[in-house]
């Protein structure tokens, strides 16, 4: 076929590619947050024969053909179409090799595992996640035989499917350098608890009162009403459909202050990034995140970098105050910005502080590599975590609803996914630092948006979607290869400040 | 190809088409009560493409093989299958009829036009919305003209497709009967304002009371939380995925107590009747109501045979007065049961009492006739509902928003639907009164839930989904032809009773 025809053949697929993933969003958007209970076996199983259909327009031999062709010859391409193609042929070579009743019997094991799990995790009742568990390990085991490669082997497959081109020598020494300089730094501070009182942060705050607030948190990040929405799930998410349609949902605890707002500027952060990607992507498979990682540097940094700082706190607390007037009218800044910035060894990674954070993620690593690598059936997660806690933490969690039930991330099916939560942290302190050459951060706030900010980020990182590699990216919103020092220099910098510490 | 090759075929096809219907209940869901605005124009690109798909499904060759040669085969296979067949047969023959660029043009100009009209009717402006409903009757003229045969022309083409088998004689007959005997007899009531201080209808009740009430009319009327939500939109509606997920909306007014009690009701008995199809039903394509009206005669018979009936609120007022304490401390349940049985000429259909309810209908029978066949033109349509309407109530709507804006049908591209709401209604009063034949209505209500009457419902009416003709399935439950003097009786007797008049 000549080179115009293939990309005809490409386009016309494409098409239809995109048409399924809208069809994705919405029905998984529509089972966790709408769909009654009841509804769900039967759901499921139209969702495995949508998936069969969205298989095979993947594998149809005259699409795999043209992508062969172009990607041949992907050097006469337009750069954004010569990096789609290297992903869809990644892709078709993995679909080749994972049999199809394997993949759609997966697809519906996830739709009825869901539910299951959220019952589970209320109950705290693993025993009965445990089976379906055990068949979603399986299924992972049986991904890193199929696509393994020279220097790609066991648990690195899943990695890499992440975050392209991070495995597990990447990781370890990038953990190496945490568990050298942070691990001992975090003790000393969960050893120095911070002066106050901070039992404000465990009154009552009505959920009314923490939506309203959570809807101006949402102008100030300038996050557009006309494309995005805000709800209610379970675990907070973020979900979208090209840059037009962005869903972010929170959980609100009546008894906690803080966790709906910083779930509130996580998940806009993530709804940032997909709004801000070029709109020329949206017809394109390249309209998202450029990777998980790159996606949690983005969430992490409004969160985190901004949205702990006394900077923005100086800006926002008068109307925080306004919103809970009675609870928190003897509460000055400086106790408020120190509450939200205590590091305290917990149980719960969403609610950790950002210090402690990472050791949350080191523990996952480990649980998953020994149930990938060394065979550890589901079984025996709860008794695994609770023993590797305890290296890490020197505590135990008194139930599993506090310790291996706490993440949906295993009931959908992800393996390989937590080490991109601690990589996005350390992608954005160094993003951070390459922010601050071009813009005063603290001016920028004062103005009482992030505006300014956005704009940096859609310019360095965001406009790009996922049309390059994170790496490519990276380098050019930073001028730097990957260097985690620069996160370990941003904690150990900050919680020596908030805790009066000589460095 | 053998009758047992033609079986699975056909079957291997209908798979996918039930998860097609999957994603238009889904999408369609989304639409209106999720989507953000701004998504609209990109997700309504997507939805043009299933819809391509799916008109691919319905049109290949192979599939219409095998269900022509099941066609004609079809006195050999089970009933449901037969029926089945009979329902696909018409359709493909439709669908080849229907050029599939218009098809898809069509579906994706009605996803464009649905926040047109929800501003357009908020707005009072006509204008802005004529356009888009100028291009909607084209398409519904074209379709007339593409699916006429010998004895179904014009607007017939249109009817038949709500209701099979009603045509333009049918309904010519039913109305006249109606405006013969119900026109005057409604001007008569309209003249003989009821006695009693109903100012307590227009008091303050406040949104989430409202919805609590409602909430305990859903369990009234058994409708199992496992399987059915409620949730608010624009304009009450019921949708479905066959009998195990039901979605109810409504809208709440706060200076109105019965628009969302009777909308609950209303919607509840179409709820009711999608879960109580028979389970079997849920893996072919037959789940749903057997017709538009016979959907309408189940809301109907529960809104207002039971829903206004003193017998109803005898159990259930005393309920309602706990909910709205204050509001309705001196309203006796006499005056209660007076006020939402008093009938009045008024504008809005969805708010019209039983008696000029059919007056509604009949006004838009009219507009849509001149539409589809006089080539009345969509700029026209606002001063030829005025006229009209001050021919059947004697008075003008003062704003579109309150006439032809009103409802959304048009908008969502139906035409040929609106007749069938008051062929519901008399369906109703033939089943009612064939109930009454089995069952002590009155005793059943005061065991304080519908449980006695749904069962008989589900007995003779539900379990058989759309897997028989609405005749035959008025035939079975009352053992009679459709007989629209029962319906003039009903409302006679009850309206004589009312407004005290002898008959």
């Amino acid at each position: 076929m000549t080179q115009q025809q293939a990309i005809e053949i490409y386009k016309e697929n494409r098409r239809k590619l995109l048409a399924f993933r809208y069809v994705d969003f919405v029905t998984s958007w529509d089972h966790e947050t709408e769909a009654p209970a009841g509804a769900i076996p039967l759901e499921a199983a139209q969702q495995a024969v949508l998936a069969e259909m969205e298989y095979k327009l993947q594998t149809d031999p005259l699409f795999q053909e043209a992508v062969e062709s172009l990607y041949g010859d992907r050097g006469s391409l337009d750069p954004v179409l010569a990096h789609e193609l290297e992903e869809q042929h990644r892709q078709i070579e993995e679909m080749q090799k994972i049999p199809m009743e394997e993949f759609t019997a997966f697809r519906e094991l996830l739709a009825h595992t869901y539910p299951v799990y959220v019952k589970a995790k209320k109950q705290n009742d693993f025993a009965s996640f445990a089976p379906y568990l055990e068949k979603i390990i399986t299924y992972n085991r049986n991904l890193t035989k199929y696509l393994e490669k020279p220097g790609k082997r066991g648990y690195d497959v899943l990695l890499d499917r992440f975050e392209p081109g991070f495995l597990k020598t990447d990781y370890d020494r990038f953990f190496g350098l945490l568990r050298q300089k942070l691990v001992p730094f975090a003790a000393k501070v969960n050893a120095s608890p911070l002066k106050g009182d901070f039992s404000f942060g465990k009154c009552q705050y009505p959920k009314e009162d923490q939506i309203r607030f959570c809807e101006y948190l949402r102008d100030v990040m300038c996050v557009d009403r006309d494309h995005a929405i805000m709800r209610e799930s379970e675990h907070p998410f973020t979900t979208g459909f090209g840059s037009e349609d962005i869903r972010i949902t929170n959980h609100y605890y009546e008894d906690n202050l803080i966790s709906s707002i910083f779930s509130a500027i996580h998940e806009s952060g993530h709804g940032l990034y997909m709004a801000q990607v070029d709109k020329a992507l949206n017809e394109t498979l390249s309209w998202d995140g450029a990777s998980m990682a790159m996606h949690e540097s983005q969430s992490r940094f409004y969160e985190n970098m901004l949205g702990r700082s006394p900077l923005f706190w100086k800006v926002h607390y008068p109307k925080l105050k306004e919103v809970f007037s009675e609870q928190l009218k003897d509460i000055p800044l400086n106790i408020f910005t120190r509450y939200i910035n205590q590091a305290q060894y917990s149980f719960i990674r969403t609610e950790a502080d950002e210090l402690t954070y990472p050791l949350h993620i080191m523990l996952r690593y480990d649980v998953e590599k020994a149930v990938i690598e060394d065979g550890l059936p589901a079984t025996e997660l709860p008794a695994f975590w609770n023993e590797r806690f305890h290296d890490y933490f020197g505590m135990t969690p008194p139930t599993d609803t506090l310790g291996v039930l706490q993440d949906v991330h295993w009931a959908t099916g992800e393996f390989g996914y937590f080490p991109t939560y601690a990589l996005g942290s350390a992608y954005a302190a160094q993003i951070y630092s390459a922010m601050e050459r071009d813009l005063d951060v603290e001016k920028a706030l004062s103005s009482g948006t992030t505006q300014e900010i956005n704009d940096w980020l859609r310019e360095h990182i965001h406009k790009y979607g996922a049309s390059k590699y994170p790496k490519e990216i990276l380098k050019i919103a930073t001028g730097e290869e990957f260097d985690p020092q620069y996160y370990v220099d941003y904690l150990i910098d900050k919680y020596s400040a908030v805790y009066y510490f000589s460095r």
